[in-house]
């Protein structure tokens, strides 16, 4: 039995959209953090002995379309090193689900690390953040640690995602804010399917978001707070955008949401150096350095109270226990 | 010295943007309902005794941007007049002003009527209405009562407003919900201008508005209140999208406008036809058949209180005092 970690990433550029459903490669590159304190904890083994896959999850048996997308991955592996055993999964995550913290992310990175190596593959990190890619497409980042870009690619071998810069040597992190913990209302992987067929911004999303890229690797290269934190903050915004204008709208902000977006632009304009992002749910992630984060806690612990703010830093790629 | 009334519109496919900032010609055709319940009442006289303009406005000297618009106006007339008298304008707005709930559109189309009649001009609606567009663009709808469509035109004359549908022979009218009834942080004014220069999803805002014209026309002209509707609110989470997108990113939405427009759409889950729409300013204003206000009422009442909601009924043309 072979047990896998990978940590969650949150994206600086998002994911928003597959040109492929089938092989899930993205419209456009996308860039992203891994954290600290969000994980999964993955264990695979590969028995004869097994009737069939046994998934268990957080202690649950795995159901519903989560399973299917699992089994894929463990499919990939099986066909990869030539055999064709069940497999029995145990998987635990450290992370508040669902709720836009990307805890499918670490969920993938793990379980295809795991699932490897309980076969006896020995594979590069970018070949396994290509089978993390089928199970979820933001789990091909969470293979790495820091800073990481996940290349669009146009087939199966060239969309992987590789490191930008780990350890990350300077004072950037990100504190997490709860909103809302329970299961989303539209999931991203249908928010984005319906944004990609009905919304008439979601050309020039991609077209904007892929001509981020640049920008934003220049700023975490250069380190760069305040460029990478504008340049995140207007590219979560123009994704949510693409939500309002399609059919039916919808959006995954909460009143909350806009609250605290409202607070950090405030902070802004009173000298704290703070940026806001917000995936395909309500919570706000804040990027800033660590020096303000007693300024930034303070103010958001008013509106939500301290105990949903969760302050992470940068995170490692995967590791096996 | 001559006495107008014109009232508020509010626009079901926005105008947002000027393809032309000089002549206030809009990008796209907007249509608007004229409502009965707020409503501007100007009077103007042209006095040989007078040194100069002298503008009041609710009891108060008029200055800033306003008063400029007001000289516009006044200069127009009376060059079409040919004369070159100094006028005395007193203006009472009977409108939460500059929220969201287009104060500038009936306050520009008394002041248009007002000082074209006090000059001994005889106009049509469509030069009143050409006059009133000089002052502030929605202005150009509120000659009008019922239903109305500005065509956008290319230049100063065919961009004028006229009637779709006055009087409004079915049950629809507009429940208008008082957030925030503070002067706007953004006017619509420099807000459209930054949607327009900066934002990606500007020319999809622009084609999808121009594409809404015949549908909601024909709604309007079936009397389909699940059309006009729908289309409107899609049109309006369209325009409210695009400021999301702009650099830097803002939002006319407050907390409680999510609030609001989640509730109605709840509301429409459980089988009642209501729909929402938002002009640049946080207030919603709610799409409904009489018959169905109460249940609208009482829901939204838990959480703005009655006293901010405000039934409207389709409202008249400008009329003489």
């Amino acid at each position: 039995m072979i047990t896998a970690r990978a940590h969650t990433n949150i994206a600086l550029l998002k994911y928003w959209g597959k040109k492929d459903e089938n092989l899930i490669l993205p419209f456009n590159d996308s860039i992203s953090l891994t954290l600290d304190r969000f994980y999964t904890d993955t264990s695979v083994e590969f028995d004869a002995n097994l009737v069939e896959d046994t998934i268990t999850v957080d202690h649950q048996p795995l159901i519903g379309p989560g399973l299917k997308r699992v089994t894929r991955v463990l499919d990939l592996i099986r066909a990869k090193s030539g055999h064709n055993l069940p497999a029995k999964v145990f998987s635990s995550n450290h992370v508040p689900m669902a709720a836009g913290l990307a805890s499918s992310s670490s969920a993938f990175a793990a379980l295809a690390a795991a699932a490897a190596k309980a076969s006896g593959l020995i594979l590069s990190n970018r070949e396994l953040s290509i089978l993390a890619r089928h199970g979820s497409g933001s789990a091909s980042r969470s293979i790495f640690g820091g800073f990481v870009q996940w290349h669009a690619g146009f087939d199966n071998q060239s969309s992987y995602a590789e490191s930008i810069q780990c350890p990350v040597d300077w004072d950037v992190n990100l504190i997490t804010v709860l909103i809302d913990t329970k299961q989303k209302k539209v999931s991203s992987t249908i928010g984005m399917q319906s944004v990609a067929k009905t919304s008439p911004f979601f050309p020039a999303w991609v077209k904007s978001a892929q001509a981020d890229v640049k920008p934003i690797k220049n700023a975490i290269l250069n380190k760069n707070l305040a460029s990478l934190g504008e340049l995140a903050e207007q590219n979560a915004m123009r994704m949510h955008a693409t939500t309002f204008g399609a059919i039916p709208s919808f959006t995954y902000f909460q009143p909350e949401t806009l609250a605290i977006l409202n607070t950090v632009r405030n902070l802004r304009k009173q000298g704290v150096e703070c940026y806001s992002t917000v995936d395909a749910g309500p919570n706000v992630k804040i990027i800033c350095a660590s020096t303000d984060n007693e300024k930034v806690i303070t103010r958001l612990a008013a509106i939500v109270g301290q105990d949903r703010l969760v302050v992470c830093k940068p995170g490692p790629g995967v590791t096996y226990l």
